[in-house]
């Protein structure tokens, strides 16, 4: 797999580069006329502590270098995993990159964005020869950061972090079990991780099912009809089948007759969740809904949000075309 | 939330700069006497592509300086996400570092070691001045990648990154529902994703359980059986309790009645899984393992690695005290 000059495969280099992950940057100057420029960068890094000192590499052919050349300060905008939209939009030429955008009071003339993980406001100490880009290094005469998880790029895509797990069985030991042959369960298996987690999910607001005498099927009927109101037994069934938990028409009777569900006329009744079944609905989301801040809480908002992330790429690579559940009607 | 000088607050600094997410690497080169020197740097990036050009910041009070300073060619290595210990080894000073490391063959006389996500091979073209740091600008004489998912740090702590998603439903309007209230339950909830993913993967090997006609009771039982052998009710209950599927003595008993368990004596019966028990096991993990090898596939080996990562973080600060699975005996 080594690559060597010559001759220089320059996008087998990139691709290599883009094994570096980095943050995501907009660089902000203003030039003499007052013209605001800024362009996404990801050749930001830390240099000096003492004195505090910053660096990012511009292109020798970008448009924007007379005014970075001439500009006494510059800032730096580490930018939050909210934010890939302006990523792109500064990673753009020839567009008002700054329109519709409110600037921040600085300390010096360089545009100051809002909404960012941290920003760095820099003051030219060196210009250096870096080939086809030139080094910028800047004094950092102020900086801030706020508790936005920041934005990733890694191998041409943006990403998110999520900090590193150790193993959740603590006591492993070589071989425990009498059997020699390999263990093919493992705790690596997604399957298995999918489905603890979600038991001890449900684990924690069972209380509150229980309670209410709701069982986890009649749970389901409950939280979908809180979303979409009116659905007969078949789309019921279909938002439903997946789980293996038979929502059938025998269990909506019941939840009917129990005074949960309200029905439309036969032959094809609509159902609907009657004032009690909002109102036990409404109970069992405040309990799902403790659980989940209490988990964000001990997870940190940053897991939190890698994981709702990577779930969401599994729901859509695993969907057997389950209909919409919000959004248009069905 | 704005800091600026003065006074200047380093620790603060440095947190500000933590929010810039980074790769990990380790740099190496080799003293005139043939010592290998390497340290863990994330201080990288890239500066030019032609020439092919990196760069990397050393500490001026650095022990290894004169060594960087007089070699002629150093090697940056991007690690890999199972890499963490090698870069916490070549995070500290004063012990062996290349202790016990196998090392390649390489253009120069740099130590080049092996399972990395990227490696640079440089000579160095600049040596700048940045503070109480010096800059090091090398051009790239060869590099190569493999697939292996890179390791980040971020604000202080090793990280994993995972692609950013687009929303599940793509058809979202603003208000289908003829309700008015603000909707609790939303794509967002954690406990919904851990809920579909789950149920979507346990579909994908549906078709297997009804086969073998294996309940989803009985399947946690064949899982937990195949890992701990001879297990009583009382601790098989332990086990499986918390997902509210019952895995009782009538259960065991009738699994054991189909031929699918062994048991010792009564009257407190150790269940085993029987020669028909572990095949039927064998069948449901092997169409398990397909269901994840297709996700994984479709995921990409770094978003898997990320949401197994997650999902462990998840486990742990959920877990409702259950015995360990892998691992020591009960």
């Amino acid at each position: 797999m080594n690559n060597h000059t010559p001759p220089f495969d320059s996008s087998a280099f990139r691709r290599a580069l883009g094994m570096f992950a980095t943050g995501v940057t907009i660089v902000t100057a203003r030039a003499g006329d007052g013209t605001p420029v800024g362009m996404t960068a990801n050749s930001f890094n830390s240099v000096s502590l003492d004195p505090p000192m910053v660096l990012w590499s511009l292109a020798k052919s970008a448009r924007s270098l007379p005014v970075f050349h001439a500009a006494e300060h510059w800032n730096v905008h580490i930018l939050a995993n909210e934010q890939n939209d302006l990523a792109n939009r500064f990673a753009r030429a020839g567009e008002d990159k700054f329109a519709g955008l409110s600037l921040e009071p600085a300390l010096a003339d360089a545009p100051f964005l809002a909404g960012c993980s941290a920003r760095f406001q820099c003051r030219t100490v060196f210009r250096y020869e870096g080939g086809d880009h030139i080094i910028f290094v800047g004094e950092v005469v102020g900086f801030d950061r706020s508790e936005m998880a920041p934005l990733l790029y890694v191998s041409g895509e943006y990403a998110l972090a999520t900090r590193l797990a150790s193993p959740i069985a603590t006591e492993v030991t070589g071989a425990a079990d009498a059997s020699a042959e390999p263990a093919p369960f493992t705790e690596q298996l997604l399957g298995y991780l999918l489905g603890r987690a979600h038991y001890q999910f449900m684990w924690g607001f069972r209380r509150t099912l229980d309670e209410l005498g709701i069982s986890h099927g009649e749970f389901f009927v409950l939280s979908l009809l809180a979303v979409r109101a009116a659905l007969d037994a078949d789309q019921i069934t279909a938002h439903t089948a997946y789980t293996g938990i038979a929502a059938d028409t025998a269990l909506l009777s019941a939840m009917r007759a129990r005074g949960l569900l309200s029905a439309s006329a036969d032959p094809a009744p609509r159902y609907a969740l009657s004032p009690a079944g909002h109102a036990a609905s409404r109970r069992v989301l405040a309990a799902a809904h403790a659980v989940e801040a209490a988990l964000v809480e001990q997870l940190g908002g940053r897991e939190a949000a890698g994981l709702r992330n990577l779930l969401k790429h599994l729901i859509r690579a695993s969907d057997p075309g389950l209909p919409t559940l919000w959004g248009a009607s069905a």
